[in-house]
């Protein structure tokens, strides 16, 4: 904090508490339980106060009174619309933005469509940062498709830290997609977007961005950068709701030269001529496959509002300023300890959350969770998350998350908690 | 109705609803207009009054309270949850079910799984009764394997009843997957499901059902036609809510040897270990893609359990009493004025809803809407359809919604809308 000597008292976290100008934010979301440290808005946002109205709305006048008329009332329309808001959250146009399905299911349909694209080119390129099951999704596609296509991983050298200069130096005329995480799910390393679209541009490739683990915290200029691809989640910072449809991103110009594998309900022109052949709708619905859930699309919006409202740019600054306080607090309090800090210590190459290891982190995890009212999460094999979630999360959540850390290590409670595999936090 | 001779009054129709033991069902559903005709059901369902308690209760409790721990608490199982009863409606094991995605994509994931399965056989079959995007996915699909495949559309020879004989004589040796709606969409026509299972396994074809217009109105038994593949969508007769997730059949033995093409984060096995390599779920967990969204797909459980209760056979003959009383209606009051009858007379062909034709059949549903508060929907170029939900349409709704409908064509009330194509109701 400038002009300010960072200090380890909780006094401090109230101090930057009330020169926060984006504190008021906290108030516009259900937060129920006082006593509770949330720390895993990267994982599930908290739902915005106002969405707990619209389900209401949703439920009882849209569905319930309007029925089949709720289509011509704004449904159809919703992953547009809705598209658009977040558009304004990624630097991108309005027309390039469209929600629809899960990401898993965006990633496919752009990876298939970014290789039919591109007979010429067999390669495609992503490093071992890039979350699992996008990889899965790589390979799946390349397994249907079956044009002889190669996946290449490249390896971080430390798990932390993107391969960069590797990835620049693997895009080669061969590369037909190159892929990867933003932000990176573990260590929350964020890429030089603009940088490694411009190598893969140049090299003839395309590029298709993850955005699940920087949308609403970051500031992102798909628009600068060149981007051609992108996907990206509802329910972390977005405080869309569990499970809450994604979005995807396609350049305007490769809009129209883009095919859509999964040619469904929703996708085509003219739904109700009822033709028996398949045109697909104009600009980026041709990406939509069947229909929406729209309760779960419709309760995206308000999360999206309330970060337009904040502006991404302030969001930044205080993500920023909290992910420094908990580097702070963790060398200061945690390292002695034994934690490890698997995240970048550089801001600019640092996402929203920050990654502690402990050899004993899954116990530790199981400790704060049901001994200390804190719920950050757990990746394994050593690695807790603490998600900054700057709509929401003060700075005494962080300071009180590290002294309830610090207690389970010092006074040992982990020691009760057997080794097991998580379910599901 | 046996004992009682059809009267056209609506006398009539109040005695048939007093003896309807299934009648008490209409005050579990939100009927905020009792002036409002809805024969829509069949498009999307009205919600049960338990799904707007359950609305708060997603959002409140379990996403705002509970928060990411209520993935712990049931948000993970919901898909074989739910499943598991809708496999109560359709004659399968409960591990043969399961809620993901859209229909579309569903379809799309089945039939990719289906063709590569079987490597020596090139055809797909299907016929233009069936709805017009599930014949654009197979089109996609083929385009998408490039393997050679073909695919033949039957036509019906009235667009009215199904060709079943035609579609029993092209199943042979080369035939892949044979896939038809069980009830078709526009005429209602409802397809000899075991029949035309056991032509198509006897020719050694896989054969996959559309139960989107059936289930929740007909008794299928999917076991004892020997099905192996299913589809259907929850939005109709499940009344699950607008774009509620759809779901997915996979007969046991064929579970562990076919493949989603699509890997993604949900269909794995052990989420939370991150491997690199997929490995995909048991059983069918392993046909999820992305992450379900979760309010969307929790409500869909309160209107299967409201059919449950009432029960399956139950439904089916209320539902053929009232068609049978919509076709009385019509053979005495509309046929005079020029509808058409475009569903099956026969009731063992007929699903749940009535299809009736007429040349100005745009203008008078425009009419129909804007004037008469009555919400049946169109399908191009002449067809109104009146949709029956047995579980909460009542004779009193069938009998009036025709008394409208008449005055609608002998005051020429429709003469004031101008011919267009609706946008989507």
């Amino acid at each position: 904090m400038p002009g300010h000597t960072m200090s380890l008292d909780a006094a401090y976290a109230a101090h930057l508490d009330a020169r926060d100008p984006l504190a008021h934010f906290r108030e516009r979301f259900v937060i129920d339980d006082p006593d509770l440290i949330y720390l895993d808005g990267n994982s599930l946002g908290r739902p915005p106060k106002a969405s707990l109205a619209l389900a209401g709305d949703l439920t009882r006048r849209q569905w319930g009174h309007r029925l089949i008329r709720g289509w011509n009332d704004g449904w159809f329309e919703a992953p547009e619309r809705i598209g658009a808001k977040i558009a304004q959250l990624i630097g991108a146009h309005a027309d390039e933005v469209i929600v629809a399905d899960s990401t898993s299911v965006n990633l496919f349909k752009l990876t298939v469509a970014a290789l039919r694209a591109q007979p010429g080119r067999s390669h495609v390129l992503t490093d071992d940062l890039n979350f699992p099951s996008d990889i899965y999704v790589l390979r799946g596609v390349i397994d249907l498709l079956d044009k002889g296509h190669t996946l290449e991983v490249i390896l971080s050298s430390d798990g932390i830290h993107g391969p960069e200069d590797d990835l620049r130096a693997a895009v080669d005329d061969r590369t037909a997609l190159l892929t990867l995480s933003h932000t990176a799910f573990k260590s929350g390393y964020t890429y030089d977007m603009a940088g490694l679209t411009s190598a893969a541009h140049a090299a003839g490739a395309l590029v298709l961005w993850d955005l699940s683990h920087s949308v609403g915290a970051l500031p992102i200029d798909l628009t600068a950068a060149g981007a051609d691809l992108a996907i990206g989640c509802t329910y972390k910072y977005l405080n869309g709701g569990p499970g809450a449809p994604a979005f995807l991103y396609i350049r305007r110009d490769l809009q129209e030269t883009l095919g859509n594998p999964i040619t469904g309900w929703m996708g085509q022109q003219g739904l109700f001529d009822f033709n028996l052949a398949y045109q697909p709708a104009a600009g980026l619905r041709r990406f939509l496959t069947g229909t929406a859930p729209i309760v779960s699309l419709a309760l995206i919006e308000p999360g999206v509002d309330l970060l337009l409202e904040a502006g991404v740019d302030n969001l930044r600054a205080k993500s920023e300023a909290q992910s420094a306080y908990a580097i702070g607090l963790w060398e200061a309090l945690l390292e002695p300890l034994g934690f490890s800090l698997n995240s970048p210590r550089d801001p600019r190459r640092r996402g929203s959350h920050v990654s502690l290891g402990h050899a004993e982190g899954l116990r530790i995890d199981l400790a704060l969770i049901d001994a200390m009212n804190v719920l950050p999460d757990f990746r394994a094999p050593d690695t807790i998350r603490l998600g900054i979630a700057p709509l929401y999360t003060s700075f005494a959540d962080i300071h009180e998350a590290v002294t309830r850390l610090k207690k389970v290590v010092t006074e040992r409670l982990f020691e009760k908690y057997a080794q097991k595999t998580p379910t599901v936090t």
